[in-house]
């Protein structure tokens, strides 16, 4: 497998992964006042984005890591929600 | 334009911001304690490696916008940081 693979696999499963530390912390501590939404709300529309590319050019790795994410962001502004009133 | 370059640059574009409105959020209420670092951690090995990718392949956008987020997550690191004691 050639370096620029496994550079842009590995990038790409890192920057999907990113959020889960968040999430996994909010649900821990069900505080996420300090979490701005703005964030995640751009990210699910980036990461949405990314997904339909990924579709226009027919890239299953783009998708599957897009996909995990947007549904991660989706999660996180759920969290964001569901303890809005602990500070 | 063709539609996959807009797209693709928007998604580039979005994902590169994302980080932009916890920064602006911490600043302004100088609490980060609900943050979680380890995604600002992942977050900036992934850039990072972006940021590499783009080199590997030559492609400045990719470069650009992944540069611009890696120093987005140092900058959010900081903050972390320097705002440690405040609950």
């Amino acid at each position: 497998m050639d370096l620029k693979l496994v550079i842009g696999i590995s990038a790409g499963i890192l920057t999907a992964l990113a959020v889960v530390p968040q999430v996994v912390k909010t649900i821990r501590t069900k505080k996420a006042a300090h979490v701005s939404p703005f964030m995640f709300l751009v990210l699910l529309a980036g990461n949405g984005l990314w997904c339909y590319y990924g579709f226009l050019i027919s890239d299953l790795p783009i998708i599957i890591t897009n996909a995990f994410s947007f549904s991660m962001d989706i999660l996180m502004l759920i969290l964001k929600y569901v303890y809005r009133d602990r500070d």
